[in-house]
């Protein structure tokens, strides 16, 4: 059943430079100022669009530029949203179709900045390639492509799709709705979803990351009446709306960082024996993170509460206050109408309405006060928390993958962000979803001198190419499996 | 010892317009757009200084306008300041000195900001005379000068001395120097300080000032490290310091209002049965109060318990955050360094630095929390309270001549608010001042549609006048007295 024979992988990354080299393809993409955020480079995204499709289509892929029409600008201007590109090559039923997520759209970068390089000429310097999208996104999609490529010369045994798209850093707009409207069609025959749009969490030890927090998102409203007041004139004879403010965050958190909102952890998932073992093995510099940080002191001392608490258990942090004075210097004002943000990252099995129900908890907080203000609480953004299974054929393929690559296993880490793609993939098309990444913790992805080492991107060629064996041979096996079930 | 033989004061303010005339007078000042704030209105100062200098020069003064030098604006610019000036009319050291401290220079004003008239033409509609300055404090200062005109025209008893300045507006920038250099020469001999700044606290009973509120303003700086963390990335395993910040801010005061900061009250001087009889007669619309702020309840039911805690308790209001997150939306960012920013408006006999002291309360809260996180607390800012006697002469003369021209006692109220002018005078020179109010409480200082009615303005003269014949007699009852004494 090994196509290649046993032979695994071997590409050939000292071909003379040329159409098709992976570095020249890399240099060729990253020259593109293909920036999402600013409106005068759309034409840009566009540019790279009709490249990335080019690109596919030299594969043999067949290729959909999905038109997704235009967006309106705060300032009423009206954008042309660049298309999402769905590919397809292969379309054997025997073999398992994997689908790839990628962007090939970028964040801003200027070389004033504060970059060494030009942000948009591939440069390398002691084995890293330095340049706006190297590795968010546009390495990770060539080094895909280039492992599909390959893979292609071999006998073919799976069959691939392609979501490229180009607004992923301006919220990719449109692409819910495309998915969405694509269920049942695009989707419908695929087995697994890969994501590879983020890093490991060390600079050597590769990865695989099965869950992100969501992120409840809420308002605290307090208002006294119609306007500001002087603190002379009012201070000491009124219910300040901010002093009830204070009171309410203060209620949230303890200085433990233990969340106070009564029953909020009564639906985090039990810490397992086996989730545990696979905190003991991850590499992570817990020194490193607190220097990157700034902060003296964690909440906690050793790696694994660190990781448990920034993954898998909720946290919650307050962000500030609308309507108070912010500014330097002093103003004796008393805010008449104060709005307090704070967002809860909340895990699995929490629910963001019960979330959301338990938070009005402050309203009880606020009812003791005896305060005649308004309070009004609102939850306006709620972002649920993803979460594969480590155990499913997907994660089983790329962990071999890397183990055959890297020589080690990987770690399974999470994020303890939201990860908005991957939770929208597997909510809407409920197939198994990998984000599978391969650069390196180190690489910079939204600041200067964003870099892909060199190793890193050959390497994560390669480890794509390598999964592509593993999962046929896991999906044949599977399908064996439950072929012989269905017969017995 | 009447020098008016008895008759009281009578003036004739009904003849025709011309120079001198009190309501010429008036329509000539508030024309000079006398803004100190707007930089390019300075000369505008400027020219109205000289008038106000040539006025005094008219009544017979001996008029010094002492110039103060330049300041510097934000933007490097060098800015002339006004002349202070320093006036004197009568020499004789049997009489009474009464020194008169005013300001005709007035806050910024455009007729599109909402005058129903044009700001810089004094207008008469029903009875009120509307315009800049027309109550704050152009009015109250020409009425001084007229009634010291009419008073002069009888046999004259008291000393005047005038403090006019044109920067009271934008902070009364060197008249502190100033005021301590004159110390030993020009306030010498004063034996009162008569201020004119304010106004009533109803719109038809008179009042006398005797005390405001000083203001401690507190900054507390908690911060954790280099640069502001992202929450899902930092979020559950960092001390925050926001959460930290809201904590001690939590601390300051309860839900009734009570400070909650140890010994804070200690040094509040005792309510008197006197004292307490006082607010009784108070002429004070709770609920017009109640309606103009725009809250629903205030923290007590009755007008004393209001007053009181308005003018003779300490109170605290928080203002605001700096460097946490302030714009509509949500950021879900942990800031690294946030300054809490609060004032205690404090009264006697409180003492600035006790207060500064008692304050580090918030570092025991805060070392409570086993926090990592820097905390810094700092008072940039500390004006202290006045309190004037109300049983000095400058008071029981004030009362008589307000019995006398209004019919009625006085209200003797204080502000909650804090008066640098009042306290400065008294601290450096050690005289008997009195806030002397001839406004009401609908004047609107530095609101649009400013203005003086008629009758308080033409009254106000008279109760100016009325009140040199009273401090004449009293000082001169007094000054016998102690003769006496000394003789015994």
């Amino acid at each position: 059943g090994d196509p290649s024979g046993g032979r695994g992988i071997s590409m050939d990354f000292h071909k003379p430079d040329g159409c098709g080299h992976p570095l020249s393809d890399l240099k060729e993409w990253v020259a593109v100022q293909s920036d999402s955020v600013q409106p005068d480079l759309r034409k840009e995204v566009i540019r790279m669009m009709v490249l990335a499709a080019d690109r596919l289509a030299a594969l043999g892929a067949t290729v959909n530029s999905v038109n997704l029409g235009s967006h309106q600008l705060p300032n009423g201007q009206d954008l042309p949203l660049p298309p999402v590109i769905l590919g397809e090559l292969g379309k054997d039923p025997q073999n398992p179709t994997v689908c790839f997520y990628g962007h090939v759209d970028v964040q801003p970068a200027k070389k004033e900045d504060g970059w060494k390089t030009d942000p948009y000429t591939l440069t390398e310097i002691n084995g890293n390639l330095y340049g706006r999208g190297a590795t968010d996104n546009k390495g990770p999609v060539l080094a895909w492509i280039n492992a599909v490529e390959t893979f292609r010369a071999l006998k073919l045994v799976v069959n691939f799709k392609f979501v490229i798209e180009g607004m992923e850093e301006a919220g990719s707009l449109g692409l819910e709705k495309l998915l969405e409207e694509e269920n049942q069609c695009f989707f419908s025959d695929v087995d697994y979803i890969v994501i590879s749009d983020n890093v490991w969490l060390s600079n050597k030890k590769p990865a695989l990351t099965y869950g992100s927090r969501g992120n409840a998102c809420f308002l605290v409203e307090v208002e006294c009446g119609g306007k500001d007041l002087h603190s002379g004139t009012f201070g000491g004879i009124i219910h300040e709306p901010l002093t009830d403010l204070i009171a309410l965050l203060d209620s949230l958190v303890d200085p433990t960082g233990h969340i106070q909102i009564p029953g909020i952890y009564d639906s985090v998932a039990a810490l397992t024996e086996e989730e545990r073992k696979l905190y003991e093995s991850i590499e992570f510099d817990l020194e490193e993170h607190k220097k990157n940080s700034g902060v003296k002191k964690f909440l906690y001392g050793t790696k694994e509460e660190i990781l448990l608490h920034l993954w898998r258990y909720p946290s919650l942090s307050i962000h500030g206050i609308e309507g108070a004075f912010h500014e330097p210097g002093i103003k004796t004002v008393i805010p008449s109408k104060v709005i307090g943000k704070f967002s809860i990252r909340q895990v699995p099995h929490m629910d963001l309405s019960v979330v959301k129900r338990q938070v009005r908890h402050l309203e009880g907080v606020f009812s003791r006060r005896n305060s005649p203000n308004k309070l009004k609480v609102s939850m306006p953004l709620g972002a649920k928390p993803w979460l594969a299974d480590v155990n499913d054929p997907l994660y089983k393929a790329a962990r071999r993958a890397i183990k055959k690559v890297f020589g080690e296993d990987p770690d399974f880490i999470r994020d303890g962000s939201t990860v908005p793609v991957a939770r929208m993939f597997q909510t809407i098309t409920q197939k198994s979803v990998i984000m599978f990444p391969i650069g390196a913790a180190d690489d910079g992805e939204h600041s200067q001198n964003e870099k892909i080492s060199r190793h890193n991107y050959i390497e994560g060629t390669k480890v794509f190419a390598a999964f592509f064996l593993e999962i046929s041979k896991l999906h044949r096996h599977l399908h064996e499996t439950s072929n012989m079930e269905i017969k017995n």
